[in-house]
């Protein structure tokens, strides 16, 4: 038999970590017999040493057995869901579920909440009202039947091993490890019981991984432990440099989402939507099919029946108007140029200093804060034209809103810069 | 202003930590502000990042400044103290605290207990019967006054972020840093008032440091540590391959101290015990003296009779017959040869399993049990002669005890190995 200290020993020397010691380890940590203070120095043990793809392997399968895995056997369509490892203005989510739900898939997507400066699908989807994440096992289940998507958050019985992880590593500078994000996102997914899965790995400013390099490793990582779980999975990066579409906040960006359904989607927007859509359909077996081309259900209506469907379902009401916020103000263009670049970062941090994300997990987010975006790069400004609309409920949060943003914009003076396709690489099982 | 998680990614990412950051952390940590998950992934990133001299030397001064100093200007004589960082047989605080006070030093000696095989100090005084080793800080005052030496436990008040920090450290697999050596035993002596301190730092099987360059690393770190902070400190390297002297336990550790301090100690340890000793008298500024020469002391009784009043004033008896165990085994030489080797870990393996040391810091020890080295590396053996006598209160202790033994002893036919003096290289301020 194994100890807590002698896993951590070995790990922190550079040895692996035998399976039997890695499901002792979960099982003693759900008893309490394995304290955080230890959890937390092998956490930092293998941020600097990594787990190999056996150990990676097997880890993430002792999280997934920490908990309930959903049964989604019931479900008569292929199931196959997306998850995004976060983005400015990324409301993917909300157009790309009914989206591939319409095409006849059946997409369970269960998430968390948005923690930093990228926002969470679930609390944009709850700025509709009367719209219920929180969700039982039964109920998820019956929406994802009778409507073919649902968006719901995970409950605490999938993974609770991850939950109680993923709040060390959040205060015990640990995040930043590809095993244990590739481990964290992927024991969630295989627990939420999911046939297939394409990952959106961003990469950029806004992205939480800088470089491509670093991306790539990610998303192989991830496909390679979706696909040893028996979860047909897939990766596309795409680029995280400058906000997706116009609209960062959660209200503004149900209301992109429901423009983009509409047809009136940002081509940004678009571009990443479409092009996950089409692996995802491709991965329910379904891309052959006319009923599965994704452009033809946005424009036929049955994308946004279907959303219409979901939020109802959920107990929204997607005609109901959304909040809007009591104050805004704009930034200006300095100078006449072209917009050369926009960041995302300083966007994303602005968006959650004026209110529409958290800084703890127990603070709550205004529905109405954000910003719009309005012009992106490659478009002609002149001095004094609004670039950016902030929106708040509280006055004060626009100072700290605008020093966020006051080195985002850059504005050249050699005619437009390309523009540049967000999807940048598919990833393929090795 | 910082917080704990950044300063975790900060070095965890190999930048400094600042003065005023350190200071920060460590009166957090004492409000319960910073977590122990939080400390533990800061020292195992320390582990991985080490401490440059200023970082350590504010480290160390902010765990001093947890607590309390004590005050030793009322002791008239020079005050001056010995470290081991612990080896296999290492009673050499029993005979040199009481040689050095004989001297004309006062020698405050505020120990901790042992941890896994190299026994602790307070251990082996303790099986004196009626020997106290909890001594309020007056009491401790009075003794080092009276009688010029005093061997207790530092109490709660020294210290006490390094009594927190070790904790973690222990069951965190962070112990083996030196940074962290150093300013844990460092802080404690500084804590502990005395102006001047030699360190013997083991280096070998049976120590902590494997490696001569480890050795000195750590050597050299707390040298520069203690001269930082006003503390007149020198350092000693010695060999701790093989058990020093005979005996290894707690009563037979006291009965072979009482035999040195009579003048029939065994070379090794005399020789270690009396190189400390005319550094500490150097470092108290009675080297010169006549009364200063610590062989002369032992040869005339004075060593003695400074060891029998320190017990006395500590309430025990010097006289009272020492507790003998009920059980012994011995283990013969398998074969005719010269003995070349005994290994020092294995032997103090097997004294911990007898009962005479402890696994975890609540386990209570027996005084009776540990091994008594019937030969040493040099010496003619033959066939059957027994080499080690093991000693426990329960039978079932040698079975274990035996196994850690089996291939602790060499003999060699090639003629006796060189007899090698165990103090290997003095360590100056830099």
């Amino acid at each position: 038999m194994t100890d807590a200290a002698t896993m951590i020993r070995a790990k922190r020397d550079g040895h692996r970590l035998a399976d039997d010691d890695i499901r002792w380890l979960f099982e003693a940590y759900a008893r309490h017999e394995v304290a955080d203070e230890q959890m937390s120095a092998l956490l930092m043990a293998i941020y600097f040493r990594g787990l190999d793809g056996a150990e990676l392997r097997t880890w993430t399968a002792a999280m997934v057995a920490s908990g309930d895995r959903l049964d989604l056997s019931g479900i008569a369509k292929p199931t196959v869901d997306k998850h995004s490892t976060g983005g400015v203005g990324d409301k993917v989510s909300l157009i790309l579920a009914p989206l591939v739900a319409s095409c006849g898939a059946a997409v369970p997507q269960l998430s968390g909440r948005g923690l930093g400066h990228t926002g969470g699908t679930l609390d944009k989807l709850e700025s509709i009202p009367g719209f219920r994440a929180g969700l039982t096992p039964d109920e998820t289940l019956a929406v994802l039947a009778s409507v073919g998507c649902v968006i719901c958050a995970a409950g605490s019985g999938l993974a609770p091993a991850d939950r109680r992880l993923y709040a060390l590593r959040d205060v015990t500078g640990t995040v930043e490890s590809i095993p244990l994000i590739a481990s964290s996102i992927m024991s969630k997914k295989i627990a939420e019981g999911t046939s297939a899965l394409v990952l959106d790995v961003k990469v950029g400013t806004g992205a939480f991984m800088k470089s491509q390099e670093a991306a790539r490793e990610l998303a192989e990582t991830m496909v390679a432990l979706g696909e040893e779980h028996q979860v047909r999975t897939r990766a596309l990066l795409t680029a995280m440099d400058v906000p997706l579409g116009r609209a960062v906040g959660n209200a503004v960006e149900v209301a992109e989402s429901v423009a983009a359904l509409q047809g009136n989607g940002p081509a940004d927007l678009m571009a990443v939507t479409l092009a996950l859509a089409r692996q995802m359909l491709a991965l329910a077996g379904l891309a052959g099919d006319t009923a599965g081309d994704p452009a033809a259900a946005i424009a036929d209506g049955r994308a946004l029946a279907a959303y219409r469907a979901m939020v109802r379902a959920q107990g929204g009401d997607p005609d109901a108007p959304l909040p809007r916020a009591a104050f805004t103000q704009v930034l200006p263009a300095p100078v006449d140029g072209w917009l050369t670049g926009l960041d995302a970062l300083a966007v994303g941090t602005a968006a959650w200093r004026l209110g529409a994300g958290r800084a703890r997990k127990e603070d709550s987010v205004s529905a109405a804060a954000g910003v719009i975006c309005l012009a992106k790069p490659g478009d002609r400004v002149q001095a004094g034209q609004p670039l950016l609309e902030l929106r708040a409920d509280e006055p004060e949060r626009f100072g700290p809103a605008l020093a966020a943003v006051a080195d985002a914009i850059a504005i050249g003076q050699d005619g437009p810069p390309p523009r540049v396709c967000p999807v940048i690489e598919y990833i393929p099982p090795a």
